[in-house]
């Protein structure tokens, strides 16, 4: 069975593998894929988005196994969750929130932790976490593993306002390539010409909004990149651009160079989108 | 069977990609987990560190493939060893000798070594250890793989000196979220007030040391925690605190911050333990 | 099955670990091999010299799934090549080259893309190459992939010049130790004083020149290393050297410490070898 991780234990010490030789004692033919052990310290948002964008394209049944824990050893419960067609082990902190408000909810249960020298106060990944994803991926049904409960923590979306012909975002993520992507999302090509823009990430779900890629104008950091762009390649070699990135979010790239490093950007940053003549927007 | 890796070859070259791949050509099913490849290049003792307090944590049978050899090419012996329940392979400079310390010695043997075009004289790693790990994971009886011998080389012991009330330590690593782990170890609670300390790690064995943890004190860079904390929750977010680590060494953390920017910290920084009132120092 | 992963793709994001899980979807018992996803942004040399040293130490059968992709979206073609006992999966901008340069190759063909909204224009690692490499491991005949093709592209070979008594290169790759990896390659030790320089890689094909270690002379930055080592430890510690690396080119190193730092050095670098005495340049 695939347990795939994310956390913020870097790739420095020894915390991952312990979680891994915990889980194979456990359950001794799981099959490891780093989603990311990279996510900045504590920064619950960016593991949430980065699951949000990469649980779909796991093999079902799939055990994900959360760690960005800042309240290791406080009072946030532990938890598992069964949602679509996955498993989910992480702290009711919302770092499964974007994840979970896609999928259909099955069973959750806060997991019983025992009180004994065993569980340590500060690697919970280790003591607690390791072990429930790897009993899952060993076939224990997720009920016995603790408490029913009916609700876990969301976080707050990030920031999307939608007002008539202009679509105000934030960038959430920069990657390795110095990639600006924003929380403009469901972009979706359905001429070479034209998108819809179907914002359900940010709370305004039901609202779809047709743009022509030409009459669209997008502005960060006082830089505005006219048109929309389906490829790195339509602009030139080390000009900015706006496309439609691989997780259907708008971004904001240098073709063969980094956006961040140009723009200084960082996480937070306001994008605004101006729409010149769409066509209509249409209420679902 | 599972081989564990711990070397400084880092991420970004093949080296440990290659390694693998000699692994698989000899024991095509063998199961990989990296420790840590980002060892600092030629720092045996913190490879040495990371070992101790993670092999305890593995399945029985793991082969641990020890690859931090600053004297590649030269006299140093490449050895193989049984213990306790696990296998270990690396150079003969100390890398293993924290583990070994806590460990019930087998068989050891010098790996023979070809003389022959085939031995590079800067990667052994590829050329001696991996062969030597892979046929071990394979089921090779390791008197086959070289010549007995009786001892294997040793490093020095932090530094860790318990003076009445006082116990003077170091800090041997920082991890990724600027924690400093300290030599000062085997720190156990007993209730939820009183911690015995026993420092076995440091050569003052059978010293065991009851310590209130409300009675002491953490002095680092000019910068004194009074108590002992047990969860970074227990200090305001932002602030210093002194607490048992997972691996049950005394460690300086900022909660949900970083202890090592903030105190501007280093390995090897002097750390001390202040104990107000201990009950009393029983000699086991 | 195995399959070997060189991208740029880095490892804080999610790429490699969504391209895997798409692969594990098609052929669930893949074995991945990370043998660098730390290619810098874009640099498609630096991944063609990482693929050609170490293809060789792979299991027969392995298929190599290299994604650095400057071109993404763009005309440039997406390929499956069989050659010596190996597969490879990559966009075909001569990130192959080197490595095809020295096997035996058998049937390619470029990749048949459907045309539908499934695939992105900004990461075909997940959408194309991806599902083409799981499907090699899964059996699938290469010639189904695609269109046969009969030529692929060629990147230029890094600078290597022979002239007489000398030969001119350049640093082609600077490692995690901050050994220089140059471009003068092929060599060969036949006595424990004597080296054969066998000039393939670069273009002179065919010329194998003697040298005696001890009248040799590598100059680079203005520094000169009178005589080639066998091992980092016959310099002093903390001293310059020049030596026969793992992959059998010359290298530039210190011992115990990094040449990239000592010497301010960069890929791209000049290397210049003078052979003080040479029995013989022997033509083949």
């Amino acid at each position: 069975m695939v347990i795939a991780l994310v956390t913020d234990f870097g790739t420095r010490d020894i915390y991952v593998g312990v979680m891994k030789a915990v889980m194979l004692g456990i359950h001794p033919t799981a099959q490891f894929i780093d989603l990311s052990n990279r996510i900045e310290p504590q920064n619950v948002r960016q593991a949430a988005l980065a699951l949000m964008n990469a649980y779909r394209y796991f093999p079902k049944g799939t055990i994900f196994l959360v760690v960005v824990d800042p309240g290791v050893g406080t009072t946030r419960r532990p938890i598992a969750v069964k949602a679509g067609d996955y498993c989910f082990v992480a702290p009711d902190n919302g770092v499964l929130s974007y994840a979970l408000a896609e999928l259909e909810m099955g069973a959750a249960v806060e997991i019983d932790v025992p009180e004994d020298a065993s569980i340590s106060n500060t690697f919970h990944g280790r003591d607690i976490f390791a072990p429930a994803a790897a009993k899952l991926a060993a076939g224990v049904p997720i009920e016995t593993l603790g408490t029913p409960i009916l609700k876990t923590f969301t976080l707050p979306m990030p920031q999307l306002d939608v007002d008539g012909k202009q679509v105000m975002g934030e960038v959430v993520h920069i990657d390795r390539f110095g990639n600006l992507v924003t929380s403009i999302g469901q972009l979706r090509w359905v001429t070479p010409e034209r998108l819809i823009l179907n914002p359900t990430f940010g709370g305004s779900a039901g609202m779809t909004v047709p743009v022509f890629a030409e009459n669209a104008a997008v502005s960060v950091h006082h830089q505005t990149m006219v048109s929309i762009k389906q490829t790195y390649g339509e602009a030139e070699r080390g000009s900015l651009l706006a496309l439609v990135g691989s997780t259907a979010f708008l971004e904001i790239s240098v073709n063969q160079g980094s956006a961040a490093k140009r723009l200084d950007a960082a996480i937070g940053d306001r994008v605004e989108l101006q729409i010149g003549e769409f066509d209509a927007a249409v209420r679902d």
